[in-house]
């Protein structure tokens, strides 16, 4: 693998330790503990795991235990998150420091590597080359979810063969879901393997009191913010295009609420915002009419507006029309097949409810097509492939046109797209995710060495420096409640969505009126590895916020 | 104007300079110079700015000419690029060296501020803001062609009000065109302003012996490598997509190339190569699915490709049709009114010659309909709109499925689309561009000084280290021949294509086959300003190649 000479010179960075972690550790027990909701039914299903205490390490004199040389297997699950690497490196070093004897080893793919025996002993040879880079690619990852009693058996066959003592998971709310489901099956009979959790998503809606943020969120909020920066440069330069621009997080806007922080674009719509103001299509694009307007009487037909991918689904409306499309389309498929696109949108407009058929109207031509012919194996809409920036700038064009036929509009309009998220969630972690990822890893280690199980390495204090950060484990069961999913009432970890009440998006609400009828823009730049403190170990906007810091 | 940490500290960066311009200077005059082609038809068309030398700086122990305080006028022209900021910066403190009276205006929006005579005063408080910045809003651009009389003797009144001695014009190989007619047309009434050219453009396409690169043209393939880099991690990681990315460049590959030899894609398509070879779209898809059917007998299904933008029109094949869409379509609007857009193609394709007729029906429908109903205001097919990463995967899975039927091919495809243009054009500047850039127009205010007038600022010997590189002026007619531009003959700049005998496609071309059939992804990372020099201020990969060093 020939390098980059970015890569050769960061393969040198010595990712710093909290002080608990830099020698021997002594684990303080704290007080037991409940789940956030639903005590009772999380309770019951998880007999051996409810309940465990939180737990925080401390320096020692000397180490506690001196453990008998044990192996570890680790597993990358779902979207790729910048540090995962460094959660590897981590617990190599924190194993190695333990005992020389202990062993690492990597499942392929994804849970698919766990359940059919693909894995691969990693090195420190072999780990050298990927510290302190992105990707998941030192194993791969993968989507399979991790949750049968078969799957379970078939896992702790290879589990037992290669002697492993405990499973770290490195995953989001659903894969560390399935972590704890994990570790209850493996205690209750008694399996004797361990299983431990790391928060990782780029999305940043897993987190709480005691996971102050998911790993990776860093980075790819700051990768975003470079591109948005240097296209919100661009439309400061040239001043004729109004840039769309959707940013991923399906189930949460912390993305774009933290590119906002960071850019100030005129605006950035906030998915959690529109579902509690049950605000429709039409008042989202009026409003975009409003500040396009409003900047038009300024002399600016030009502007940026950030786009959270998961908007259309927090429409209360939207979500309707799409529910019923999927129960109609699923009823009607054979009376569409053989048309053109135009006689099958206008025969699936006649089978909607009245409510429903007035916004399929309204809608695009391209964008009711996506709606209505790109279906997923389970024949429901493909929400992920509408593209919401589209939709919201035709028919934010489409308005602008009939306020100009009423005299309330006389600028000029024209659009640009963006999508990002490919470019971020594999990017080389920032200093702060590569010390983060690095702790989670290396006090992985030390939890399993403290024979906990159920457990999520938790590091917290994140926006003092590196020294004060505290490191310690959290019972994942803790983190749960009950949700009903596919139909299904099941124990699952609290999502984290924006809070309406929090500090981070009432300081962009404070600044939107200003944001959108001035041009503030902030460039933030390229992630930088070796200049001042200030420009490269800056924590997000977002958790400085939490964290009563000012921006 | 709130900036962002990076902001705040990259504003303390003083480029460095050339030795020869780090004090006073004095002017070495070459040898006469002959246009590159068509001498006799330039000279004539140029007969006071024909023939003039080249000049260079060197250090002399005062200053040659002790000068009256003067004022120049500047116009950033066409589209964005890094470096801009430190053009006019450059300039402004190169006037101040040699007295600090001498004034500098900025007219505002491009040639349009000239000609209409919107403009502002540049003062030192104003450009401190945007030193080292990327983007052109320190007094915005545009593509307003500057080449009238009427306009060059409207622009002279507000240059005489304004007591202005030298217009320095900003701008590619075709503003530099206009440049070098207004330097004449000045000259030819005695107008007594000189006219100056900086070479600016991502793209690349204007160099040449004197210019070796145009500026921009760095700090943008890094950008675009940073997040190519970022993707191939993703690729690798999550093994299921190919990814399909296009690039800038219309009328040159050099940035794909260029992104090509900093990233190891598997497969990077170049438009100068695909022209001389006289492929066909089934060539390039061909190609493109036997290097994914190779790919699938290895187990991986996934890849990355590289298209530059202006790929569509350099297909001898797709020219022709795209000819002949343009004249039909001109003939026959009225036929198609009402029809839907079924009806629409196929009454296109009867009105085609065979072999148009059938490469229009192997189009993909949406681009076949982009290339039949999206039209220019000259009624012209805006080939820039045609989303020639999809064309290509959309055919490619079309073939892989006939492959697959015949027993030829037995993979997953899953493709996703990326573009990147506006991402790139507005960063701000590697050290390498910020440091050009101001030679470029400290050198500008020197050539001023020197009274020239119809030169381009050259400042050359670009890899070696700043101190050592050469600053002088070319006259600007030295670099023209004569084309055909909208039907009539006319003096321009050549541009520079990617020379398919020259070290940089040599380069790539030796590792095609390997990093097609292997997966040997670098991953850039971002810019970095504080790091070590190898990370930092490394030139392009290109403009090592050309001057023969290894890479």
């Amino acid at each position: 693998m020939k390098k980059s000479a970015l890569q050769r010179v960061r393969a040198e960075y010595q990712p710093k330790l909290p002080k608990a972690l830099q020698g021997p550790v002594k684990l303080n027990i704290g007080e037991a503990t409940e789940s956030v909701a639903d005590q009772e039914e999380i309770k019951k299903l998880f007999p051996h795991t409810y309940g465990l205490p939180i737990v925080q390490f401390e320096t020692a004199e000397a180490a506690e235990r001196v453990e008998e040389p044990f192996n570890v297997g680790i597993i990358l699950s779902g979207g790729q998150a910048p540090g995962g690497h460094n959660v590897v490196s981590g617990i190599f070093d924190g194993i190695k420091s333990l005992n020389k004897e202990c062993r690492l080893y990597g499942f392929l793919m994804g849970p698919s590597g766990f359940i059919n025996h693909q894995y691969m002993e990693l090195t420190a040879g072999y780990i050298k080359d990927f510290r302190n880079t992105g990707g998941f690619d030192i194993i791969g990852s993968g989507r399979t979810k991790l949750e049968t009693p078969e799957q379970f058996e078939s896992g702790l066959k290879i589990l037992k063969e290669l002697n492993i003592k405990a499973l770290v998971i490195i995953g989001g709310d659903d894969s560390n879901t399935n972590a704890a489901v994990l570790a209850e099956y493996y205690k209750n009979i008694n399996a004797g393997v361990q299983v431990i959790g790391v928060p990782k998503t780029i999305d940043g809606d897993l987190k709480n009191k005691w996971i102050e943020t998911s790993f990776g969120f860093d980075t790819a909020c700051k990768v975003y913010s470079e591109v948005i920066g240097n296209i919100q440069r661009d439309c400061n330069s040239a001043k004729k295009y109004y840039h769309f621009i959707k940013l991923m997080g399906r189930s949460a806007s912390h993305i774009a609420l933290e590119c906002a922080l960071e850019t100030q674009p005129n605006v950035c719509l906030i998915s959690e915002e529109v579902l509690a103001k049950r605000m429709t299509l039409d008042n989202i694009v009026n409003y975009l009419c409003y500040v396009i307007a409003e900047r038009a009487k300024l002399g600016w037909n030009f502007g940026t507006v950030l786009v959270p991918e998961g908007l259309i689904e927090f429409i209360p409306s939207m979500k309707d029309l799409i529910s019923e499309l999927n129960d109609v389309l699923a009823a009607n498929g054979a009376a569409l097949e053989g048309l053109t696109e135009d006689e099958k949108l206008e025969k699936i407009h006649s089978m909607l409810t009245p409510v429903n058929a007035d916004l399929y109207k309204s809608l695009p031509k391209t964008i009711a097509l996506q709606l209505s012919l790109d279906r997923d194996s389970h024949g429901n809409v493909q929400v992920s492939l509408i593209e919401t920036e589209s939709l919201l700038s035709q028919m934010v064009a489409k308005r602008l046109e009939e306020m100009a036929e009423q005299g309330q509009y006389s600028g000029k309009f024209a659009a640009q797209h963006h999508f990002f998220g490919y470019e971020g969630r594999c990017a080389d972690p920032t200093n702060f995710d590569a010390d983060y990822t690095y702790a989670l890893g290396y006090n992985a280690a030390m939890l399993i060495n403290s024979g906990l199980t159920g457990y999520m390495s938790s590091v917290r204090n994140l926006t003092d420096t590196t020294e004060n950060w505290i490191a310690g484990g959290i019972p994942i069961t803790m983190m749960m409640n009950m949700e009903r999913r596919h139909g299904h009432m099941k124990p699952v970890i609290q999502k984290a969505l924006v809070n309406l009440n929090g500090r981070p998006y009432l300081k962009y609400a404070s600044m939107r009126e200003t944001l959108a009828l001035n041009t503030l823009y902030q460039y933030p730049g390229p992630i930088q590895y070796f200049g001042p403190a200030e420009v490269c170990d800056r924590p997000s906007m977002t958790l400085l916020l939490e964290h009563d810091k000012e921006i």
